[in-house]
């Protein structure tokens, strides 16, 4: 079969879809599936997400908002879509947060006798600093709601340990996260509400290993600051197990970690005007800043190279989308969302319509399908294409969460879509310094961007 | 719903599971789900999986038919059984045949002016040696047609380079695997009908790195036997280059491989005797050899700490198969499959009743289903369990080719059910130095486990 689909030329395969479309503007055609295995074909004879990622994560690397690595990737992803020929490339204006992690980040565990022992921890992002050394007792609690129940003199003066471990029985990893994720975002203000000096928190990961694991924390106007780091499972495992026999052993933690001014950075944007309608717009996008301590490779250089590749194989294939496809490079996913808030604010401030946002930021893994954030009906209309994403392993397509970035276009869109990829090796390195471009394998990762452009595709052709 | 599975005892559980098969002994019953969980739940929260694979692959490492190691690799794949409680654990007398690699393994490409250049090669198992250094013109093709068709004087006295690669647009990349598959099988008996003296062929692979995979290779007993070696897709890329600008360029080759006497050596059986068929067996198994180059970690170290893991699921959910369950390490898959052979061979003599056989040898990675070879209605019967296993990303059940091990049973089993796997890494680092422990995903592993030990639970209870 695709021998003999590889015989058409170019110019019969669009003149066939468009001519699909034309007998058939709700259901898919026989064209649809042609036009698809085409996509396919284009991902992984020639995809340009794998190299476009090799430079992002190893000639720019990590890149926190308001960095100087971020900014580079701001006018990376605008020439990597100027190239492209698109319609129009351009940047959103928005004030973002710029934490920085010093130079200063280490624990050590200190027994009653004397021994010290070091943990390997990282400053959660948004943390202050310990203005010297910060040296207490530990209390190890399972979850928020233990802290909650403890007496204040258990808790008064030391730092709580976080040590909740992810539910390793979910088949889906980011269950078990989002579960696990309380204690890294509100650790510190529950903490120090009861008097705490610090938090320490288990890496939200499902692997036994040393790598800590960083991310965003919170802290409340009306309660006091307190420093907090995460700490490896295996240092976890390790500091629970001396304190069961030592439980009056101190942990001396050290960061100088610190907030500074806001700064100016970008969304980027580079769009493909649709032939039919071009007022309605089909948005599909990755975030560009990362956590600093690696690469941000599959979190979410990814997602990023992914959806401008999106708009190469529209091209590539031939195909003239009916509706307006815009790649966004979104910017302070990781602390703040302000660029996904930025994008959906300047959207509504001109009156666009927003047909669908998809967004990728799950890792660059094999494509497995798609989470549908709608109206039930709207749900059922993206599931009727199921089958045609089914030779390609990727037709699992659920009612669920969509996507951080896009999720402040709710309102405004008929539905968010979150590509979904196999989860399993993700939380392993996410957030850490082994998030690095090695560990993406190029297939999985054109297939993913080509699962993304198939739907893209669908959604221009059909609308919702 | 997991929170009140959970609730129930083990004794409960089983109580349930009894009376389901009493009522209804073809279709599901809803206490399948339940048990299904459970094994999951077991295999994600305590599975051994993995940790058997790390001593088998670091500690062990690669155990080609008739090496230490491979002797090594019966001994502990027995005690590892031993230690679990089965009704039976034997091993099957089988001799395989001993091909050893050898010190020396290089390559050169001389240009016409004298310069060199080292090729990253490794002799194909089962090769002959070069007795010295072989040093001889190259003629490159990209198929066995086309080396057919050659004149004979481009051909004689030379070094024929097979260099098609891996068609990139399938999604299966075993597919591709076994079309490429022949240049290596039969390269060296067609290059030697046609006069040459050696045979090149591109490594297997879908990557662009400098890893030379090694895999079996055939001789001819009225054709010359002449030395044939893998080169790595890039160093294929590179040579090929080379020989555009310089149709002159010389390779000389240096292996001192070669094949010694058979030894004797053992398949690995353990056994649950069924409770109320113990007459009619399913065997679950994996390949204990591996090729010489690495640990043998994603083939096949993986299946067979799979298929013991299988046994133990069973025993650890506290289920008493109905039939005879049976898991085995076959040896010398690599180069010969003399242990599937040994083992229909014995079953046949024994006049045994094969239900089912099930093998995994595609990798560790996330389980996507099953491919079943089988007449079509009993296809359709395993299929009827596609949904029991939707919860969990391993509902693909295809009529398929299942397994090199378990081919030789086809005449005397109901079905031959293949574990198919992610399979996007796999050709990525199969039969390479890169096939090691580390590649392998402790998750992504019991979950293929647990998959085999679903599908073999229901086998056993319901029958076919």
């Amino acid at each position: 079969m695709r021998t003999s689909f590889r015989r058409l030329t170019l110019g019969a395969l669009v003149l066939l879809a468009s001519a699909g479309a034309a007998t058939a503007q709700t259901a898919t055609s026989k064209i649809d599936s042609v036009v698809i295995r085409k996509i396919y074909d284009e991902a992984l004879a020639r995809g340009q997400s794998y190299e476009n990622l090799r430079y992002l994560t190893t000639r720019i690397g990590g890149r926190l908002s308001g960095s100087p690595q971020a900014e580079q990737a701001v006018q990376w992803g605008k020439t990597v879509m100027e190239k492209m020929g698109l319609d129009r490339v351009y940047l959103q204006e928005v004030m973002v947060p710029h934490w920085v992690r010093g130079a200063k980040e280490k624990a050590q565990v200190k027994s009653s006798k004397g021994k010290a022992l070091n943990l390997n921890v990282c400053a959660l992002g948004g943390s202050i600093g310990t203005n010297g050394k910060l040296k207490a007792q530990v209390v190890e609690v399972q979850s928020l709601q233990e802290l909650a129940a403890l007496p204040a003199e258990k808790v008064k003066g030391k730092i709580v340990f976080f040590n909740r471990p992810m539910n390793p029985l979910y088949i889906e990893t980011g269950r078990a996260y989002g579960e696990a994720g309380d204690q890294r975002r509100s650790g510190a203000i529950e903490a120090a509400k009861r008097g705490a000096v610090g938090a320490l928190v288990r890496s939200l990961s499902l692997a036994h290993d040393d790598f800590p694991h960083t991310g965003t924390m919170s802290y409340h106007d009306q309660v006091t600051k307190v420093p907090a780091a995460a700490v490896s499972t295996n240092g976890a495992d390790e500091l629970s197990h001396l304190l069961k026999a030592d439980p009056g052993l101190t942990v001396e933690l050290e960061m100088s970690c610190q907030q500074l001014p806001e700064v100016k950075s970008y969304n980027v944007v580079g769009e493909i005007k649709g032939s039919k309608y071009p007022d309605e717009i089909i948005t599909v996008g990755g975030h560009l800043d990362s956590w600093d301590l690696a690469q941000g490779a599959h979190d979410d250089g990814t997602g990023c190279t992914q959806s401008m590749e999106v708009l190469r194989l529209l091209k590539a294939s031939g195909l003239r989308p009916e509706r307006t496809i815009r790649a966004v490079l979104f910017m302070n996913e990781e602390n703040g969302v302000r660029g996904g808030n930025k994008y959906a604010e300047l959207a509504k401030a001109a009156g666009e319509k927003h047909l669908a946002a998809m967004e990728s930021d799950g890792g660059g893994f094999t494509p497995r399908g798609f989470n549908i954030e709608a109206d039930p009906a709207t749900v059922r209309k993206v599931q009727q294409w199921q089958p045609l994403f089914a030779p390609y392993g990727s037709a699992e397509f659920s009612a669920g969460h969509a996507g951080t970035d896009i999720g402040p276009l709710k309102s405004q869109a008929k539905a968010l879509i979150g590509y979904e990829c196999d989860s399993q090796r993700y939380f392993d390195i996410h957030h850490t310094a082994a998030d690095t471009f090695d560990k993406v394998n190029r297939r999985e990762l054109e297939l993913g961007g080509a699962s993304m452009a198939a739907l893209v595709y669908l959604l221009s052709k059909y609308g919702l």
